[in-house]
């Protein structure tokens, strides 16, 4: 009979967060404790970084009701980074040492949970580790707000954000009409998506009408054109008394340049972002006159737990799940993806994709899903997004408040002795 | 046997409105329609405005299932108004005008909807229609997010946003959390509340210890001193790693002065505010040189019926339906208030002041409620907003999102040949 080799297994959340990323973790994690060929389960304490530094948190040492808890608890529970290696060429030392902290660890599997640019590194540490005789499982979990990882149906954490921004619109716009005719007639909500528009089109949800809020999208995939735009809001006003409007943070002009550039950039060189909503209020008022109000979700949309769509968390649950079960079955370099079978009912599978195939890929809204006028979306746009938000997976409350779990974070014995600044 | 007299009922809706206004309006229908006094009941079409412009909703004509729907949907679903009546000898025709429309409809029993301004209309309509030989039953509901009604343990549709900002900034504090080390490190959420901090005070029901978010809060009834502040973000970054703002609209310094003067002015002469929260990001940047972002929750808080507090719509449904009670027992130009019987459990009853004891008066946060240090709330503070926050009491869904119920809006017949001109 065969011996099982039992190996490690090191699970890290990386890039922004979400309102899931720990329900994937929590797959992982409930499915590593399952199968025989994992041994134990180490988490980079803020991700990668934890990994570089070799600051591992000892997963071992929370109950299971904590991971359990993981399912209805949002944002990165193990920390996450904002922390992109660089090219091997340029910087081989990084994964270097990645590749030493896991053979100091016997971590035969590496769970990296993030987005594009973290199925670049995912990619690069099976390279690496290969090349340097310490084979290592990589695969790569989907996880992004903004949706854009390519060949899987959507991307966990997205459902969430687009039922919160859907939710969102159709409330704002109920109090926006009401309130109308003595007092706001614009209002504005600026939504997050740098360079696609998926979260700006689940706003489009909330109406089953062109009538209904919101009466105008901004997509960064459709250039600004501030006449059009400014005629668009006062047909509205004339036409229904008011004008909702949700724009992406990512709304552009032809040339590229963002309405709200405010000239920062993050870790990885993309600009920061912000603002967009009161500059477009500022314009209404200023050519138009009306009274405006407008919103900024921001982070409040991305951790939004407290009305996360049931089928994303259940998504991300499966993703999770799915890591460990190809790792252990010797599937290598690739990233589990959601497969829509259906449309309604919504069925939907899980397959896998090489991590080749996805890294640093950007998925756009298809041409097909923008409305003619480039304010709105189709109907098949609502046919792909509308079962993503579907159902309700409320977190359990306390004192009126969600009972979010925290890990105890027990740190593993270190068992290097060279210090890595990263 | 003395028989029944039988008037009918005007209900209108003021001001901004809430999450649970409409389930006022469902607690005066019902309660309306199944008592002998109360004829017909009659709605504003956008509050005030309705009455004076005689444009009357039929709530006849809405289904049983229509009404008993308006205690999930949040937002006015008759429409509201900022519209403020002038004083009696600024513009006595106003409210002539309104004695002449209720006349005309036999409107003995008028339930007025709103805040401090609406209280004051509500008594001067009672004044007026007895000095004109026309008496009314004037009843006010109280409403407003702000919670700044005196005399009333607390005011229908401020635990729902109080609860909002909470889970908001409980769900936020994690996200920053989790990234803190490589990405944001401050976090500045703008909430509500123009002259009482009551709205950001219950952003401090999110954290237990100072350790937890949020770490400042900025309140209207503290004058707010640019160096202090930035000390306090500065050795929170450096204690916690992170630091989460939430920031009173109202946030002003101490020569009174909005830090978010936008300069323009709504129908009541009150200053429109917006932007403290970029204020106080771009002040964390130049003075400190953190990574930030920022969010302003704007209508999104008030209408978030989604995450309303049961308490909440409870004491919503209560006070509306106590309105009737009173009127049809001959109370006048009162308005039920909540009454705090004990806070653990908390348990509540409905009683009911003179409207001339509320009209124009302010309730700010006590002293007492605010930490010593000017930037936190007290165990005192804590004990009062709690229960206010309890229970979730979520709506029906349809296709993932809230299936919100929307009136017909049938209009009652016009009986004057003069109109009127708002």
């Amino acid at each position: 009979m065969k011996k099982t080799v039992v190996r490690n297994a090191f699970y890290a959340q990386s890039g922004g967060v979400s309102a899931v990323i720990n329900a994937s973790a929590c797959g992982v994690i409930e499915t590593a404790r399952r199968v025989k060929q994992i041994g134990r389960v180490y988490a980079g304490r803020d991700g990668i970084v934890g990994a570089l530094t070799e600051d591992l948190i000892d997963v071992r040492r929370e109950s299971a009701a904590t991971i359990r808890g993981l399912k209805y608890t949002p944002a990165g529970a193990f920390g996450s980074a904002r922390f992109k290696l660089k090219g091997i060429d340029q910087n081989r030392s990084e994964y270097e040492r990645l590749i030493e902290v896991f053979r100091a660890h016997d971590i035969g599997y590496f769970f990296y949970n993030g987005g594009n640019d973290s199925m670049d590194t995912a990619l690069k540490v099976s390279q690496i580790g290969a090349s340097l005789g310490f084979p290592i499982s990589c695969i790569g979990i989907p996880k992004t707000v903004d949706n854009d990882l390519p060949h899987t149906d959507c991307c966990p954490g997205f459902g969430s954000v687009a039922k919160y921004v859907a939710v969102s619109t159709r409330e704002a716009g109920l109090d926006v009409a009401s309130m109308a005719r003595t007092s706001t007639k614009v209002f504005v909500l600026e939504v997050m998506g740098r360079h696609a528009g998926w979260i700006a089109a689940a706003a489009g949800l909330a109406g089953r009408s062109v009538a209904e809020p919101p009466h105008l999208i901004l997509f960064p995939e459709v250039p600004f054109e501030q006449q059009k735009f400014l005629e668009r809001v006062r047909a509205c006003v004339t036409d229904y008394g008011y004008c909702v409007i949700v724009a992406s943070e990512g709304a552009a002009y032809a040339d590229g340049k963002f309405l709200a550039d405010a000239g920062t950039r993050d870790a990885f060189g993309h600009t920061q972002l912000g603002g967009v909503a009161p500059l477009l209020a500022n314009m209404v008022r200023e050519g138009l006159g009306y009274k405006y109000h407008w919103a900024v979700a921001d982070y409040l949309q991305r951790s939004a737990r407290h009305i996360a769509s049931r089928v994303d968390v259940e998504q991300a649950y499966a993703v999770g799940k799915a890591a460990v079960e190809l790792a252990v079955k010797g599937v290598n370099a690739v990233m589990p993806i959601i497969v829509r079978k259906s449309h309604r009912p919504y069925r939907w599978s899980i397959g896998h994709v090489p991590l080749a195939e996805v890294a640093n890929k950007e998925k756009k809204l298809p041409p097909e899903y923008v409305r003619e006028d480039g304010f709105g979306i189709t109907a098949a746009c609502r046919r792909y997004l509308e079962p993503l938000i579907a159902g309700e997976a409320y977190p359990p409350y306390r004192d009126g408040l969600p009972a979010y779990v925290r890990i105890k974070g027990a740190p593993v014995r270190r068992k290097l002795k060279t210090d890595f600044k990263v």
